[in-house]
């Protein structure tokens, strides 16, 4: 197993400006367009991670409550929270922001996980991620909740085995 | 409320050929474009059911398993499962085949939410789902365990109070 | 030759929101951006009748009577018609709806031909298209008229060998 | 009416690099997308001969005979051949060049149709285009036949009236 | 005049991974497709700095001495080095990382001019830009050089009255 | 050394209609849009002078002093102006037009150097480019001068070397 590297290594950035492309019938960002962004920012996270090709395994639960129209800058945050063996987690953070107008709102979360493979696509264990920050380390925990939950959705994992998940619907 | 209508009156179809631009290093279709066309489909059988102008409210947790080449061809087969005031829920389920080899595979299923708009982006009522066919009551029935779930993690809903999510885990 | 196959059997589907960039000055679909749709989906349709890798080898006359608005819904229905040793004509339907205000016209009709190759390129023999409803027969019946308009404005066929085109003109 | 124009001033040539998402699987230039950019190209040679902003009214059968691989520099020609009342016919020429190679292609010859029309949507009266050269003349000649042809296609006129297209079939 | 501001403020990044329509025929990302990145993200910084609408009004030699082919991460850090009145000079530093093979390069440094305009494009006075590091403060000092530069290059300034360019060529 | 060949031989034109993605928030081209169309098409003049596959080696500085809005058409003529060694230098002059207006401007003019490659990229001797006119001649002459100005600019050249560019500077 390749020696551990922090958290923050992996930290990468996307700022895009909103495009007439990118918008749906009311000159605002479209849900799945967002996702396309989503997902590149989080796998240079990922690759920045374990410097290997990653393949995306799967993305959380979004919810799209700001709307970001037309012109609008973009700002995707993304770094690994947790690696497992062969997998890692990534959180990817979107910011909108009308720069005339001064206004800043963080838009939303997503999660995704990226497995590490070879160029013959076959799964590779990587580092594992050191969390250094008070929120690091809070992703850090909390990733294992996240992962039982997309494990019993999955129908990977029976529900009576999720034990994170529990604490959380206070059992 | 406008009239009920039966859920397969929202039936949508997309099949779509990869093209080298959808594809990671790997030469697969990657994640995000794929979320881009679930989106897009999703948001047609949404306008389908509600005769309104659609924005994405959410995308559920979608798992990538199968990998899609260069070449192959995808269907997106999207459906509202219910429909809650002026929300509704809609399945994307996504197949890939590669025509000349003859294999089909069952990549994925998405769930994603929907808001119904008028043209200043007001959220505006919607008709009821009718679900018909067997396969289509479970789909309504399981909606309000997800929903639950979505307010749970959006944390707008108290996994106390998440009634239907407590059967999942079995108290 | 490979076994018949059912015309039903290729029938495709493809449902799309038109989006800025498809647009012209006056905010509708342009032909072209339409053409690559039609060609797409009936590529699609002439695979899952060959089950081979195919190529286009002519688009017949098309006539862009109705303009589609930003925003409009397109829905494209491909079959094949009949086979012809190593080549296929397929049928493109065009429709396109504007959900919300409750619309829907048949915009276009495309017929397209398509050539079976293998890896390298070269031509392969085809199954035999089996018509089965009223509107299969009689697509299948007027195939050769079309294919023979073809040969004749490709100044591949004499007019007066195109004994089915003759027909046409009354003679 | 406005003053009628010579043909040769509505001249328009577009060369393009074939790039990755403008092939198929073999690695060559897709039909429908060559399609999109002979619709762009014809549309600026209608716009030059009648200063009107224009919107496609037909495409005529295109063949594909020769392929286009990546890579390869693709020049489109396109002028106008004729004007009626309100729209005008354009032809686009297609050449295919390796140009390391040292190989030049004229792969595909298209006849469009253009209607001339205002801001609203409204056609408008055009110019006469005034052929000069003898390859002008026998296009403008020709353009009656291709004419007929495209109303008789379109249902718009009977076989029996289509006086230039019997001269085709030797009648 | 609005108040001065930082030049750290105007700090923008962008990171993206090279995709097929990114590439030329050998399979590296054209000069061109990186022109397009690099006029984005030096608009960001540019909107960060004044809170307006910007236009691009030049962008000055570029060099392209290394190849990034398909699936390198590209990074674009961008910031304001100073302002003129209406205009602002940004530098857009560009990196190519091939991750897996943990190699990373500063490929190209660009710098652009931006114009900060209102909703009908009519110049609007800026900020001042305030450097602080000294890499910051040199880039403020020979700003001013590049600006005669591009005077001169423009035909707007008199190579006599260039009287920071004299100074690089010794006189 | 392959044969001298004029400049002439190298000519190329793309004219292109402004979409809606081309466009900035106030619906007029962006430069980096404009810096793409400007590479593809010296790239296609530089293959046909060279009959090779090419790279960009740079491109100088640009000026947009001109808006051009969506719907414009946009016309690159490219050329070789001077050839040196394994690279040459080529001119991309750009028009637009707003036809129904009846308004044309010349908008810019960009000098890039490409170099000549084989298929794995090493550079490769080029023919010599001979001017026929007096533009050619003047742009054949003017070519030493910008290369030095390159050379200087990239720290490949000590100023006091630039014996062209102290011309300009009036020493």
């Amino acid at each position: 197993m390749p020696a551990p590297k922090k958290v923050s290594e992996s930290h990468s950035i996307k700022s895009e400006m909103i495009m007439p492309n990118d918008t749906n019938t009311l000159g605002n960002l479209m849900g799945g367009n967002l996702m396309r962004m989503v997902d590149v920012t989080g796998a240079i996270a990922a690759q920045r991670h374990c410097n290997r090709i990653v393949v995306t395994a799967s993305i959380d639960n979004v919810s799209f409550t700001n709307k970001v129209p037309l012109g609008d800058v973009i700002t995707l945050e993304a770094k690994v929270t947790r690696s497992f063996n062969t997998s890692m987690e990534v959180i990817v953070k979107v910011y909108s922001e009308n720069i005339p107008a001064g206004t800043k709102n963080h838009t939303n979360t997503a999660f995704l996980t990226f497995v590490a493979v070879d160029q013959s696509g076959r799964p590779i264990e990587i580092a594992e991620a050191i969390p250094e920050t008070d929120e690091e380390k809070e992703l850090f925990e909390a990733a294992l909740r996240r992962r039982q939950l997309r494990l019993v959705l999955g129908g990977r994992m029976q529900p009576s085995d999720a034990t994170e998940l529990k604490a959380i619907f206070g059992i």
